[in-house]
């Protein structure tokens, strides 16, 4: 049986150089781990002496612990006797439940954005800035929906719409709606049980989930959470260890996933200032005199030792000899780079600018898609690959013109965020009906019976490369005197 | 002599399974209506055991309880003794009083926003949700609008406008100028008396009113309001049981009505989002485990079973084999469907997206109309058709444009309800002298002197189709969370 | 001498039927008067029984009454010892009073929205809405300096910029810069003296003014405070009595006026809503009935007895017949009136859509300048005539893009009324130099020494047809119902 | 030993025929100095009876005292006992240190605008004034920034991007990224030891300095301050009086400047409202009678003394006799100037409206650039040139643009005065450092290793030349009265 730990044992060892912290019950010593810290030494210093689990959680399985850390740097369990909570914890959660307690209930969300006002207001102040930032001043971030704006309809009449058929396949799997929910990180930010709730969604509206490398739940866990035949995706952020990145793709085939999403636009991570700021801690005393450690950009410059910067084209070859899953990449942005993945035999590309958290004044994935459709039937090449997008999609009228402009599926992440935050599962199915139902009656009201039939001759797209409005540059607006001219003195 | 029952005997049968409500002073029971009530289970149920008149009156001309009730639902009448006020009902109507007394003077009202400030004060917030609300994100709807301001005048000068000639015909009928008053729907929600207050502002206006299937008033009623001469339209709403159609079309043909115009921009209702979220009511006990029932759908779904979304082209000639009135579409919004209309035969076209309220980012009439009209003249098939348009209009000057790109008269809808629920039948026939007066001051000030002369030489058009900004995106707005730079703490 | 009236008595005579008023301390009895008064009845019954100078002044030029009232219709001089100010009357001049002790130094005026700024709070609310209001939504009247703001300058450099000169002729007329006072009506209602004002301001900087029909001073007045050498046009609205037309033409030319302006954009007036609901007066009790009168149409009505609205292109040469003055059209919006124009030998045109008071979505006339600069051309008829614009000119950089684009000269009317109303003629005198200093310094920028050198070649035109962003529409904005979306209920 | 004056002495001289002021502890009797001061009488006067160190020391280095003024004139040592603080001067001091002392840290700064923000806030409202002020509507002045996003970006992925070089050379000179620091007058405004904290900032970074005439430092300073192997340019305002120019220009070069950039934008300098708002000051009741004094112009207008307007092409050459540094024409704004500059074999050119504050409606910078490049291409001089552009840039995104176009470096000037003013020289390393990072981190998300291969296909300018929304017209809008619907009277 472990060895009891007190709390005020514990507290006593915070700092760089005599380093404990508790988690999840257990006390360790991670002053030597410090310096190999993928996140940087100091947003562990940050816990230093205290009880980490709730920083903890979020960002990592709570399998890694058994993976990086050696058994000797457990000290034993924390004694439960001696353990007070903080004002601080208790006051953020008196704040969730108090709002929990007074939201809307679920049948009066009436579209996703209802969800995103009420997580708003739910989620940790730092959930809510890692999951709604995007890159520099979020042009690219509200472009992606703004660019759905700038296409019509053109609604066909006295058309029986009395059966209308939305499904779809997406790499030959069933899926109930041309729609499939994109990986996104962190889950356990938003919902203490993390990415399984999305999984169960998925299963009840018979959509595909695609699982994130950087999830808060581990393979395992989103793996055994699937329903009956179920399918998922993976998504993998290539490691620059090639050994490792081929036991986790080997792994994610193993584990019955249908296809393989390589990120290709996250080289290196983006600039997300909301959550820069937030990340923001002042350095302990003894760390002050390290010029070398930018604190502000922990996370980011952290991940990139996770992400391989150096991956290229020749090595898709690589991933091809690793796995008989289908290749897809994902965050494609420009005519060259599709034609460039379909000659090579990719099975899709995902038109996508990582929900704007990358480079900012990249285009829209909708607005590119009508230059790639055309560049890859000229070059014979369209029926060879699948084109999906992502980015922007809050309306089934959203799907709608992206399937019209040739996209086999749409991809959807924040929005599954958000429901799920604010309601847990019911919350994420009651978005999936509502996307359903928007689409069905777009459809219907558009004059068209099922998916197949959908194409351009549906749309206006004349404003789509017209930029008249580019998003509001709020950096810019809120430093700027206005010039006021002379009044009364009154 | 009815038998009377006593309002404490009533409130005691006010659940799903025991439901007795009473409509203008008789006491029914419901209980095994409840399941075919067209509008949804839920709507009555919020009425169990109390007095639904108010909720009854806007939604069903009266004569509909005979022709769908079995006489034995009927219990008796209400004991007037024991009724008592609710202090509910008693404010709301001490509100509106209040309102009633403030308005402004009605010659004080100058244009149409005037009219419609002054009814967003009037009508109880269901009415003006119900009355105000477009489909999804509005972009349509006020797109409707918003398009008009992309046209420019070409205003000629010196020239006699001594005299301006504003009249017009429509389907050969004289119009003392080129607008008709559109159908809309459920007129008691607004005003009392409903729809024949249109009626008769019509006569006085020498215009055409056009009666809706769905108006509070019955088609009776609005018959026998006709001056003398004076001409009306039928609107339909095609039902899915062809019977009740031919009974109804044979109906409005019997009754004088002088051409059929066919909705077809409505095999479903939109979703309009105001007026769901006041619909919204929490379920009762009773139902609170009844999955499948979506309350906050009720009256969109509940229209479905009224109106037949299977019609299609073909259906036509059927029409042309029940009656003899000339045929109109209503809700065209391509060229394509504009031409095909006119193949067939039709006799008149309505480009309309119905306010907005059906299929959002659908394209504004106005937009379309030049297309529509080049189109047609290509084929030779301009002069054999009528084509008007509605949705959007508010200014003397957006009726020139109309007219000026080939329509031959333009529908108008909200404004005329705005006007009867603020001031009743003065305030209609105020807002349509207003139009009148508008239209006449622009053509004189353009430098045209009849209707016949007006054609697209007086317009600048070249912005049409510049859609640099497309209705503003008020729910991304709201929820979205604006960058912020540093501020020096103080 | 006139015999005493108390103001006793003259308060009992307040009705239709017995309507006395005061003017300048004389006692009329206007009660057969009422019904010939061109601006309509109400607004004399406003005043009657009481002191209507304060009303009276700004409309008419004193010497009015002597030609239009028979002399038994003067009852008296008021007995002053009767009299005693009116609250209301003290309040206002004391709020003036207030207000211009507080004016900021006239130092202080950098440009001319400083003026404007200045004179809102000066002015009084009737004064303000009177020469403030546009047409219907002012859409006209805003574009009318957006439009230039759609224009860009390619500015030269390495010029020697030492010398600018920035003179002109205008129909052969020396100007100081290329610039006259246009005119404009009711200038009493900024100024105790009125018109005569602006003639002592032009004649210290050397520009033209043009008389206006509808001046607070009469002609005489304005005539005679013309300084040596001082150049003056006259405005014309041509009267329905042709009689009355030739007479005041020959007035004008035998007083020295060298040019006639023949206004053409007004054969009515247009709609002025900020100005209709300021003039809208409750009808006394004695009124009430009386259906036919527009109570809130009064002025523009009014007006229309006064200008000829069967003026057309063949009455011309009539014109011509009764004077020797050079002609000019003042209103041409369009490339056809500008060459017909140029085609029957008038010797100017003013592009202008009389500052966005008549025709709502009439195009500016900066936008129309190119379109006519090169029709002219084509015909060879561009250096037969030549052309000026007005409307929306507040800066020296508009100045400049008129001129390049082959304007002879701008006018200016609004913001002089401002600087006048709110500083006299020093208050006129500095916004002159402010544009002056303004149009020499972008000049000298530009790289541009001199008018004549002024040409296209300085700017950038490609986007004035791009109207991206039609001004705002304000009465829709304000009337919409946003959208917004569901929040937590705390 | 110098005489001591008593501070009650200098006090009583403060009139236009006895004016004494103290300037760094000295006496001097000014009164003979005040017609030829070149910033006007007024200035002085203003300081007349006290001390003038805080007013003198922005605008002169300290040295000029003794170039300028004649011994005689130093009447001796102020008398330190004698010497009062104003209760003024020390209140906006207690301002400052509580604002310096709340700042947040520097590391805290995220962004350029984050600096902006702040020294808003630590500026004395007349440095803000000068620093962040354009010319009349500020119309430039936005747009410069407001160019840079109508360009959106074309990202290639699966690049190598693990190393990155952003570092190019400037006519010659290594540059660790392609910008330097432009000139930019009167630093010590923003920070007491002025230009010098620019110079030593730079050298941290290795970016070249350019030095302006109108620093606050002297010459001497700010070439003592270099760092080891260095590099600084200088900004030439060319001297009216030829003999002047070329001692400047020949020390530049002697004390080592690398090049001359000339500028050629502004032969006068610009109106900028905000800034002669706050140089306002109300005459000195021994003034007022001095019509011909500009009050509120004194600053621009005595620059030109100093700047000589009548320069021309033709003078280059002179230039090139002068001097064997290569020339660089700062301020071309057109085509037709770039191309005369390289036919004239400069070495360089710099496209720039003067960060907005010369001539409104001048075009960006950015948009003028392609056409520029295409130009010389078509001349075969793009090889034979340099070419830098200024205005706007704030954003690694922005320098990108600006590189990937065809420009080999950009100049930053307001951003690094407002991070010297806020924080130092570590402010304007981090500013710089903030750049650094933004640059590469957009290269590498672009997929771009170096700056050679960085082109236009990395682009989509097509919406450059849309200028949908102008930059907002603030004046207009703020004395706009806008109409408003009638509401009822509640």
């Amino acid at each position: 049986m472990a060895k009891l730990v007190s709390a005020e044992e514990v507290a006593k060892h915070n700092s760089r150089n005599d380093c404990w912290v508790i988690i999840h019950e257990n006390v360790y010593d991670l002053t030597n781990f410090l310096p190999k810290h993928p996140g940087g030494i100091n947003v562990i210093l940050k816990q230093a002496g205290k009880d980490a689990t709730a920083a903890f959680d979020p960002v990592h399985p709570i399998s890694i612990i058994q993976q990086y850390l050696p058994p000797e740097m457990c000290l034993g369990r924390i004694d439960p006797a001696t353990v007070t909570k903080t004002a601080e914890a208790d006051s953020e959660q008196n704040r969730r439940r108090q709002v929990m307690e007074k939201r809307p209930n679920l049948d009066e969300m009436l579209n996703l954005f209802d969800f995103e006002a009420v997580a708003s207001q739910i989620l940790t102040k730092e959930a809510w800035a890692y999951y709604s930032s995007g890159a520099d001043d979020e042009v690219t971030m509200r472009e992606n929906h703004e660019a759905f704006r700038r296409i019509w309809l053109k609604p066909r009449v006295l058309i029986d719409v009395s059966k209308i058929d939305i499904s779809t396949t997406i790499l030959g799997h069933y899926s109930s709606f041309p729609l499939y929910i994109t990986a996104t990180a962190l889950g356990k930010l938003g919902h203490p049980e993390g990415e399984v709730v999305l999984t169960r969604a998925a299963y009840t509206h018979k959509v595909i989930q695609m699982i994130p490398t950087l999830a808060s739940c581990s393979l395992d866990e989103m793996v055994n959470a699937r329903g009956e035949g179920q399918v998922q995706f993976y998504q993998l952020y290539a490691n620059p260890d090639r050994n490792i990145t081929e036991r986790v793709v080997r792994a994610a085939e193993a584990k019955g996933c249908k296809a393989l999403f390589i990120t290709v636009d996250a080289p290196h991570l983006g600039r997300r200032e909301k959550d820069m700021r937030l990340k923001y801690v002042e350095a302990p005393p003894d760390l002050q005199e390290e010029k070398d450690i930018r604190r502000d950009q922990g996370a980011a410059k952290a991940m990139n030792s996770f992400i391989d910067c150096r991956l290229k084209w020749a090595d898709l070859e690589w991933f091809r000899s690793i796995t008989s899953m289908p290749l897809v990449l994902k965050g494609i942005q420009t005519v060259e780079d599709a034609v460039m993945a379909a000659k090579l035999g990719m099975e899709g590309i995902v038109l996508s600018n990582h929900g704007g958290r990358q480079l900012d004044f990249a285009r829209s994935a909708i607005e590119i898609l009508p230059e790639v459709v055309q560049a890859l039937k000229i070059e014979g090449l369209y029926d060879k690959i699948e084109i999906y997008i992502d980015g922007g999609i809050r309306r089934g009228t959203d799907i709608f013109k992206a399937i019209a402009l040739g996209a086999k599926a749409v991809g959807i992440g924040r929005p599954m965020l958000y429901a799920m935050s604010a309601y847990g599962q019911p919350g994420v199915e009651r978005a999936l009906q509502l996307l359903k139902d928007e689409l069905e009656l777009t459809m219907a009201l558009a004059g068209v019976t099922s998916i197949r039939e959908c194409g351009p001759q549906y749309l206006d797209i004349r404003d789509l490369y017209n930029h008249g409005s580019v998003p509001t540059d709020y950096l810019t607006k809120s430093v700027y005197d206005k010039p006021k001219p002379m009044k009364g003195k009154l």
